[in-house]
Formats: structure tokens, C-alpha cells, sequence
């Protein structure tokens, strides 16, 4: 199929090209007002000026449900369930088609693109889900192994738990911010020597602070206490794909972290891409993940389906005074589960999901340091360093430091589907007085 | 001090005395919206009507908030703050006090009286607050000691970070119920044989389906990410104090925990009593928790305060045909930490807290069997047998068996300050068919 070509002027290395149609939230200096857009080329689409200057005239299906484009999250247009998300994506691409059936609702109405169509760069971008619940995963087999072998050797660096189910832990939904926002530099309890028999934490700044490449999955269906969602179905539950840096602090996290798993390693921040790649666009890439060698019980078993997505990954790192190093590459076909086997194993004892909880799939990495998905991985917990492109090295992140996420489906002129950026910056630790 | 006497008729060993106020959401056959109310001996006192009929008059501080008494959650009434609380709360008790300063505003007002005091056996209660994230602690010493023994035996009970920082987890918010509504038995992976040396999983209703009596505490202020709350200033983040059972299904949880933490084992429900006991009604039952022989960094230190509560805890099991047994008899001064320690830790890496939010105490176990908050220690993780009073015996919970939670201050007539009861009944696990 040749790419879709739109009248409007398209960067053709765009992520956000006509295949794509990402749905986010946007203000601007003008109209403080968080409401839903897409983004298009250097563009975004304002649904609320969209919507009141009647761009949905052509669309009845939506008619009824309109007010959805002025709420200030996602959450209610998610709400509307995959069919909806369908139509409206679909319309939304004829609208800007390119000798399109519609040309009179946006092509050829300047007021309204006066009205709706906003440069990118003009726009703030804001958390598009309300979050209930968030859960981040540790599907990335490659990271688990790694990660295992550093702690505990090669012989036991995958628990026997690990290849049977998705392995998970609840994190903090309070903390998930969009991209852009600063980072600061967690203080907690840290070992200063870990090797010392008798175990006597300080306070301090964390000074293991990584960062962890991943896919985050919104849910736009919800279930009822006590009702599981089976691997089937579990694919109607899915609103959309963004990128996700879980950031680690790593030295709290040994201290801390038995039993009961990580907490305030991780509660200081997560970092997600602000605009949401619905399901829909993600589809054309539909691929296997990394083969279980398991023999997973009937409720995980997805029967063949590709449910993994071709996605080229990166992370890269610029320090204060300096140039951009791209540290990792990778893919999340390295990925042991899929969502709809995260969706399902979540919810197989009953535990209730609501529209706009988001699971994180855990970080994503390949098998050789370049494909590493965390630094923890790449300098074997500090052990050596990752040198970046200005003669800098880095073991853990420092201070003033940007890292930049990327992601992106295809590679064909004007059919990229990409994420953009998931970017955040580390601010200094608070100078604590207590 | 004598205990404060109402005009309204309230037993004498209510758990609902003047001394208490408790807040809670209700709705009733004929006004399904739910909305705030206090609980006063047999009477919940409904505040939407209260207002509605002018309830407030004589205390102007609220007159501009009035709105929060029609919210279907306290929230907003608890973001007012502790000072508004403690206004409100005492003007109810004005309101109510025999020969008080207001006969005017309700006892002498048949009409209000009809539209605002309400049969507490005729009002529905619903869940008190929207909760943005929920935690869970393990600060009940004896308990993690007594779970510690049975897993790594008495010489490693207690893991080394144990005494220097409340261990916690972040639990999923959506599975938070009030009292009253059933739990289905989960269904997950759990090891059918958990000696073989090959680990395989199988998908089975839970086996080992336990209980655990702890406190939750609402937070009613917030800190913005990266801004932790001092241990001083953290009793003004603190609502109240509700009763907690986390259920837990120990044998999914065994297979599932390492090493992320427990997840489907938990979140599957957890039941909350509906009656929010305000931090000012527990003022006067303020005592110290277990001493820590482990110094504290400074940030958990708290100075000598006391900021445990003497509350008389306990559970009792009815099973579907039977007599009620009393379980276990405990006191929530069996916590190595308390709520301010625990919020302290929780924010000091910066992570943002909402209104609404929750904190779990952890299982509160004294140190003889008839003192442990959770079946897993009675019977030594199914070892033994606790006996029911008609003669069955449990290991852990059955299908039909209802657990109520109970636990009040004080012991004097007409002075209780008691959280009700909270109780959820075991419905069979569902037959998955996938």
C-alpha cells in the first residue's frame, strides 16, 4: 500500500504521519484549557475548536458523544470503546486526506484551521489519562536475565516464576507525569557499604539513578471486581500505546526492596510520551515477541496470535554541556509477554480495572550491550562505564542530564507511526534539612 | 472528664458515642445519590440534608464550603484541612449535646430531625473517598516476625532494612471495597507441589485464602512531587482512620511474590470499614507503639511524640451456618511505625500524594497465638487447626464464611470511639472456562 498523502505539508520522516493519528492533551498560551488533539506532521489537531467548529459534521456516529473532546483527559473519548476509537481515526485521516471525500470540513474551511490546527511547537502537552491504577510489568526477558545475572549469577538469574507468568508489582499512579516534566534526584535510605555485615542505611541523594526504556498501554474498558478478562478478549480493552521511562533509583531499591518489591525507587517519578498511538495504528506491525520455551497454562495462551509490535526503540542521553549520545537500541519485540497476556494475568483473580489504568511492560532489551535498555545493564550495576559522544562517561545518571525516548513503527516515507519523545531532565536533589 | 450526653437516645457502648463523629458516604432507598454523613449511636446524621435545611447556620466558617456535604465522596471535605475538620466536628457535637448552645438547629427541629437523622440500619454505605493510590505497610512487628519465622526461621525472621524503615508495597486502589461488599475467592497460579524441585505451576481457585487486620489512614493534604513531608508536619496530611482487611491468598501469593512483590495475591480486594474516624476523635487515645531498639535516621525520628492510638482490635469468623467465633484479640499499639513515620518515608524520595490517598498499617499481631491479626500465623501457614465455637475448624477462610473486623477506643459508658465493624463473606471462586 503507498503511504497516505495528506493536503496538509508533511514532514515524510514525521512519526506522527497520516497512518498514525495520535490522540493526546494540549493547552496553549491562548486557551489554558486542557483538551484532546492528534498530532499531524508539526501539527496538532485542536478536537475541542474541531468539534465547535462542527469538523464532525460528515461523522453522526460520534454526534451524541462530542462533549468527550472538551474534557481535560482522554479518558471519557477512551470510554467510548475500541469501534469508536476506530471511526473516529479513520474520519479523522479522511478529513486530512489528500483529495479526500470531505474537503470542505477542514481543507477548504480556513477558519477552522485557523481555529484547530496548531503548530506542535506552540502547544503544551499534558497527561493524557487520568491514571486510576498503574502497573508496571518485568516482561523484558532480556532485562530480567541481565539483571539476574548481576545479582544472583547465571545459573539463577530467571526466577522459576518468570517464563510461567507475567511477573508484575503495583506502582504509583500519583507520580506518572508526561514528558517534559523535571526529574528530581530521589533522597532515601542507601547502604553506603553495602558489603559490611552489620547493615546501617543513610540518608543520601541517590546516587545509582537510571533510567528504564519501556512501552506503556492505557485500558479503555473496564472490568468488575471478581471478573477476569480473558487473553481473547483482552484486546478490546486497549486504548493505546506510549513510551515509558520507569525511572530506577538503585541504590534505594537493593536496600529496600525485600520482601514486599520496590517503592520509593521507583515512586519519584515515571515519565510517559504525551501522545497516545491507538491500537488501531499499531496494528500494520503486529509481530511475535520473544518465543516462551514454557508451556504457558490455557489462560495465557494466545493460540499464535501476534500480539507483540515491531516498534525500533531507542534512549539517548545529553548531558548539561553537551551532545546527544544515543545509548541503546532496541525493539519491543524483545518483549516475553504480550498486554493482552498482561491484561489477562492481572486480572485473573479478579481485580478490577477502570478506563485510563495504564501498564508498563516492564524495560525492554536486546541481547548485547547497545540493546540494553537500562544503565544498571550497560555498566554492569557501575562497574564500567558508557562513554557519551562529548568524552563524558557515565555509570549512573548525574545531574542536569536529559534522556530522550524514542520509538517509532516503519520505516516507509509518510507511513512512519511514531511515538515522539518521552524526555525528562534530573534536577538536582532537594538539600534535605530533616 | 464525663462523657458528653446528647439529647438524641445513643447506647451507652455504642462505637458511635458524641465523643466519635465518624464520616462516612450514604445513600437510602428513596435518595440513591450518596453523599456525606456522620454516624451517631443508631443514627447516621445526613449532611447533604443538614445543609440543605440550614444545619449550618451557626457556624460561619463553613458557610462557603457547604457544597462538599453534596459530594458522593469526603474528599473535598477533607482537603479543607485539619482546622475545618476539627470546626465541624465539634459543631456536630455542639449541635447534638444535650442542653447545648443550639437546641434550635436540630433538636428542637422535628422537620430537619425527619429529613437529616436517619436509622443507621436503613442507610447504605458506600466507599468514603476516591482513592487515588492506596499502600500497604508491614509495620506490625510481631506479625512480620511470626510470618518471618515460619518462611526463614527465627534467626532471619526479620529482614535487615525491617527496623530502619516502614517496608511498604503500592497496592492497587480499585480493589478497595467497603464493608459489606462480597469477596470472590481469586483464582491464580499457585504451586500444586511447592517441594518439587521442577516448579509447576497450576490454575486453581486459591487454597489458602487469609485475612489480615490491619488500620488504613486517609490523607487529606497534598505534596507536590519532589516535596517530601517531614515527620513534623505529617500529622496535618492525616483524614482518619478506618479498620483494613486485606485479604490475601497465601498460596498465590508464595508463587507470585519474589521478586517484585505481592500482587494478584492482594488485589483482588480489600475491604475498608465505612466510618471515617477523624484524627481529632483519636487525639485522646494517643500512645507509643512498640520501641524501635534501632536508631532511626532523623527524618523518622520522632522526637519521643506519641503517635500510636490505643485501639482495641479484633476478628471473628461466622461461617455460612454457624456461630460467630472471636479469632483474635490485638492492639493497634502492636505497630513498630506509625502514620506520620510512614508518610515520612513515603515522600522522601518526592513521591506526590493526593488527597484521598491510603496507607495500610500491615497486619497488627500481638505475640500469642489468640493475638495474631492473619489465619497464616494461627495455624502456622495450615500446620494447625483453629477451632470454631459450633465445632468446625479452619486453616484458612471457606466459601460462605463472613469475617468482621471490629475495633474501638475507650471503655468508658457514652465515650467509645469505635470504627463498627468491617466485614466481607467468601463467594465461591468463579468456574474459568479459559
Amino acid at each position: 500500500m503507498a503511504p497516505l498523502k495528506s493536503w496538509l505539508q508533511i514532514d515524510p520522516l514525521s512519526h506522527f504521519s497520516l497512518h498514525n493519528i495520535p490522540f493526546g492533551i494540549i493547552s496553549t498560551q491562548s486557551s489554558k484549557q486542557p483538551r484532546p488533539a492528534i498530532a499531524i506532521g508539526d501539527h496538532a489537531l485542536d478536537l475541542h475548536a474541531f468539534t465547535e467548529g462542527n469538523g464532525f459534521a460528515k461523522l453522526s456516529a460520534i454526534q451524541p458523544h462530542q462533549a468527550v473532546f472538551s474534557s481535560p483527559t482522554l479518558n471519557a473519548f477512551a470510554a467510548l470503546g475500541r469501534p469508536v476509537h476506530k471511526v473516529v481515526r479513520e474520519y479523522i485521516q479522511s478529513v486530512l486526506l489528500k483529495d479526500g471525500p470531505f474537503p470542505e470540513v477542514l481543507e477548504r474551511n480556513e477558519a477552522l484551521q485557523k481555529q484547530a490546527l496548531l503548530p506542535l511547537d506552540q502547544v503544551q502537552t499534558h497527561l493524557p489519562m487520568q491514571i486510576g491504577d498503574y502497573t508496571d510489568f518485568y516482561a523484558g526477558l532480556n532485562h530480567a536475565y541481565n539483571v539476574g545475572v548481576l545479582f544472583r549469577g547465571a545459573a539463577n538469574a530467571l526466577q522459576p516464576n518468570y517464563k510461567h507468568l507475567p511477573v508484575g508489582y503495583h506502582g504509583r499512579a500519583s507520580s506518572v507525569v508526561v514528558s517534559g516534566t523535571p526529574i528530581r534526584r530521589p533522597t532515601g535510605q542507601i547502604l553506603a557499604n553495602p558489603a559490611a555485615e552489620k547493615k546501617q542505611p543513610i540518608l543520601s541523594p541517590c546516587k545509582k539513578l537510571d533510567i528504564e526504556l519501556e512501552l506503556g498501554c492505557f485500558v479503555c474498558k473496564p472490568n468488575q471486581m471478581g471478573q477476569p478478562i480473558s487473553v481473547d478478549d483482552a484486546p478490546d480493552h486497549l486504548f493505546g500505546v506510549v513510551l515509558m521511562n520507569d525511572w530506577s533509583a538503585r541504590d534505594i531499591q537493593a536496600w529496600e526492596y525485600v520482601p514486599l518489591g520496590p517503592f520509593n525507587s521507583k515512586n519519584f517519578g515515571t515519565t510517559i510520551s504525551p501522545w497516545v498511538v491507538l491500537m488501531d495504528a499499531l496494528e500494520p506491525f503486529k509481530t511475535s515477541g520473544i518465543p516462551n520455551d514454557t508451556e504457558l497454562l490455557p489462560y495465557l495462551n494466545e493460540k499464535g496470535r501476534e500480539s507483540h509490535y515491531k516498534i525500533d526503540l531507542s534512549f539517548a542521553l545529553t548531558p548539561s554541556s553537551g551532545d546527544t549520545t544515543i545509548l541503546s537500541r532496541t525493539s519491543a519485540t524483545q518483549l516475553l509477554f504480550s498486554f493482552p497476556q498482561m491484561l489477562a494475568h492481572h486480572t485473573i483473580g479478579g481485580c478490577p480495572f477502570n478506563v485510563g489504568d495504564l501498564m508498563g511492560s516492564g524495560t525492554i532489551s536486546g541481547t548485547t550491550k547497545e540493546e540494553k535498555g537500562a544503565l544498571l545493564e550497560q555498566t554492569e550495576n557501575g562497574k564500567e562505564d558508557v562513554k557519551l559522544v562529548g568524552g563524558e562517561t557515565r555509570k549512573f545518571l548525574e545531574d542536569g542530564d536529559t534522556v530522550s525516548l524514542t520509538g517509532h513503527c516503519g520505516s516507509e516515507n509518510g507511513a512512519i507511526v511514531g511515538f515522539g519523545q518521552c524526555i525528562g531532565r534530573i534536577e538536582p536533589a532537594l538539600d534535605i534539612k530533616f
